[in-house]
């Protein structure tokens, strides 16, 4: 009972999620929590599935995206094109995911393990996962006409750059949806070239 | 790429999930909605996998989690306690099943018969998932010192009627849990004996 008690007091921990708020735009008029961004890429990853890498293991990227924010409940959002936050960021957040898994003791090591592993994306289930991360705050950013973009100044030159490593190392279908919304918002003047 | 489009289309659609909201309160002062809701069922399946029944196929029960309130997209969150709504919840949910997955073809129907299966509440992974879906809430209320239920006049007596089928066909540590914080929730005056 102890086990479950220490289970129990985790998934209490993780409601914080919820009022962790990142800069993507939702279309009501409120930015996105990392709860519902979590939801969003699992969502993404099961429907999307048939374009990950052959033998990527689904169920592992799930959980993977699940806890892959929970880092940010002591660590706080650290917005992708802040290059001043970024800095001590991996420090800052090494440090939230000991707080936050070691409690569920080995349990709480193999959710960190896949955190590290999500981090690294040097798996292909990290791989599919990062697609998933780096290609859903486009998205958002475009059915909202550009407002996170235009709030913080950012070109499509390092919306690229973060998605080069990722979403342009995936499947056919998802880098041409990408790059023509990209494209589609500089075009409509919703993002700067 | 014209499938591509549809799932795209349908993520997308997907988003109005964000701004479903359910009556369970969230610890700052707001309540939470859908897609919230079925990221915590999804953490809680995979937290607590191990009081599964054996052989709970637990991708399989987080696909449904994922999609388990689509419906209410269009057909509205209908309140657990509202006798009153819930007599046509079925007929509204069911064509709004339609609307939600049709577009997806063959995958739309896959997910169809999916919220079908967690709705009928027959096999393992929906057992888990009906489970899930009845525990959180119950958290959730009690962390806040009971604030739906005295907003909606619900007493143990109906709470214990909802878990009944569900909650209390669990893991004896999931039962044991939640009669714990029901009962300490009447002790303390936050539900209604």
């Amino acid at each position: 009972m102890e086990k479950f008690e220490k289970q129990m007091e985790f998934l209490i921990e993780a409601e914080k999620l919820k009022n962790i708020i990142r800069q993507s735009p939702l279309p009501f008029n409120r930015k996105e929590n990392d709860a519902e961004h979590s939801w969003s890429l699992c969502l993404y990853a099961v429907v999307l599935s048939e374009y990950a890498e052959e033998g990527t293991d689904i169920l592992k990227c799930l959980k993977m995206l699940l806890i892959h924010d929970m880092v940010e409940i002591y660590a706080g959002d650290t917005y992708l094109y802040d290059e001043e936050a970024n800095k001590d960021r991996e420090r800052r957040e090494l440090a939230a995911a000991d707080k936050i898994f070691s409690p569920l003791g080995k349990q709480g090591e193999e959710l960190k393990d896949l955190w590290l592993e999500f981090e690294a994306n040097k798996s292909k289930e990290s791989r599919f996962a990062n697609i998933m991360d780096r290609f859903q705050p486009v998205i958002l950013n475009y059915l909202s006409h550009g407002s996170a973009w235009q709030e913080h100044n950012v070109n499509s030159r390092q919306v690229l750059e973060m998605g080069k490593e990722k979403v342009m190392k995936g499947h056919e279908n998802i880098k041409n949806y990408y790059l023509n919304i990209i494209n589609d918002a500089v075009e409509k003047g919703w993002l700067k070239k």
